[in-house]
């Protein structure tokens, strides 16, 4: 892929100065020291830079307004952030614009027309993934931006980020578990390479192993379904398991509809509707307090010292907690 | 409350002409025939009509954004609803802004900041209520919207609207119910005074009517939770219902969880992922279908012919169709 135009990051580096102080450089050269705006404007002469005029609405925070991309799919986890999101958004007095989520590639085209035809003040991502493309673009074009969900990348990434402790949750879900009696505690997750999924299976093995269970054999990697949980905690509990961590409420609540026959315990993620329907334990996200924080992130942020929030799950505890050596 | 501006119903009232043609002779003064023109001229200089200037945007269509208020509380068909919304939206190349709901006097107040501060195309609204004061006021301004709900008003109302046809979702219900040999059909409402649950209730009562059912007794009107919903089940099948068609799936969760012990059937509405998750069978409004009705309405209709629709929901049939004379 080769890179179009010259960027806001391009004339910092030149000038040797922040990319927030190329911003004030363009809109705000009132607040800007004599010195360092003659640098300023020597680099985007060097380079040939030229500001979009959306790009240079963004930094005066006119329009008050945030893009979100909302995802195709109906999903508990994502709509309830969108209330969140549009609630924190309005008490900073700011909306929300949506627009239907694609691939990276359709969200940065939607990205590249709210930048040039219409007027926004910030971008906020979700559903973050490894090598996401749309978070490189963002920061390429210097645009305001902040993702709920962490980079999952090599670590270079540069940008603000809001996303919950998800191996806090699995393994708050453990140490529940465990004092409950349960000393075999086995995990339902989603295949390797999911940043989240593994996130959430690596805080099971560690509490497991410190609760010096011997988890061996104990998880499986199925699809997100009712049908796959449900399947996974037939084989987990035929090997011994008495209680099982499962990655989302969606296995959680197939496992338990095994589980629940034999008297084993099961604890879900991310406390949905139907974990509430039907008396699954499950792990609580923050979302209010992390919309606030996102929002926080792209109205408050700097470039220089971009905003990184790790927030702590809860767990949530009901009927599918059954205590150790529980028979039907 | 006094009348603080001159609106385009004044003006068009006073030429004797649409609401539309006042705008056009404001925006497009070059399609209205010269006589008409005058007359609307001469109407805003003796009324003193001025234009907002973001009222002169929304006919222009030049944001190609629509606005919508975000209920705060997370609700599945209102979510669900939003998705198809945003997909709609954005088949016709436009995107929606966000805010989040509030009273029918605080959502006036974020539509007038819209109109006078920000740029949108046109207005969604849901949840429609009994004396709706939202669609007065931006119908006073002029402003192009559809609602997503009946007015459930007086029939005065001239605005457009797309809705779901409710009763013939409990018809269709007590239908199936009665196929399965049910013959004494109860029904789990809501309290009387909503347009939605009226006519949901309306539905039942005919369905029952025409299949000779006697009704007498046979139904309660709750507050809309699974605990009000399980109690009217173990009042309604201990008066001799067999079967229960119930105005939320909310209600009939806590219906279906007394009614399966006994071998009764339940009927749901509006086919939530907790319906499916419990095996409840419900009644599907037709969403994605509603959104771009109403997409349509706004970026298609004028005021002279405003698009009213109404439109079919589907059963869905799940476990909870017991047949009649099922015993556990």
């Amino acid at each position: 892929m080769g890179r179009s135009r010259v960027t806001v990051t391009d004339v910092a580096h030149l000038a040797q100065v922040s990319r927030q102080t190329v911003s004030n450089a363009l809109n705000r050269p009132e607040i800007v020291k004599p010195d360092t705006l003659a640098r300023v404007r020597a680099a985007v002469a060097e380079l040939g830079y030229r500001p979009m005029p959306a790009a240079r609405l963004l930094r005066s925070g006119q329009s008050r307004t945030i893009a979100f991309a909302l995802s195709t799919n109906p999903n508990g986890i994502a709509d309830r952030f969108l209330h969140a999101l549009t609630s924190a958004a309005q008490d900073r007095d700011h909306r929300v614009l949506l627009f239907a989520a694609g691939s990276d590639n359709e969200d940065i085209r939607q990205y590249e027309q709210l930048l040039t035809g219409s007027v926004v003040d910030a971008f906020v991502l979700a559903d973050t993934h490894r090598d996401d493309r749309r978070t490189a673009w963002l920061a390429s074009q210097g645009a305001r931006f902040a993702a709920f969900g962490r980079p999952w990348g090599d670590g270079t990434e540069t940008h603000a980020w809001v996303d919950v402790d998800g191996a806090a949750g699995t393994r708050a879900a453990v140490e529940h578990l465990a004092a409950l009696g349960h000393t075999r505690i086995g995990f339902v997750g989603w295949p390797a390479g999911s940043g989240a999924g593994d996130d959430r299976g690596a805080g099971w093995a560690e509490a497991v192993a410190a609760i010096g269970s011997a988890p061996d054999g104990l998880s499986r990697q199925v699809l997100d379904s009712p049908g796959a949980g449900f399947t996974a905690a037939q084989e987990l509990l035929a090997a011994g398991a008495t209680a099982l961590v499962c990655a989302s409420d969606n296995l959680a609540l197939g496992a338990w509809s095994h589980a629940r026959t034999v008297g084993a315990a099961v604890v879900g993620f991310d406390d949905t509707p139907v974990a509430a329907a039907v008396g699954l334990s499950s792990i609580a996200q923050p979302l209010r307090e992390a919309a606030d924080a996102v929002v926080a992130a792209v109205l408050d942020g700097d470039a220089d010292s971009p905003h990184r929030v790790l927030l702590r799950p809860a767990l949530v505890e009901r009927a599918s907690s059954t205590p150790a050596g529980t028979d039907l």
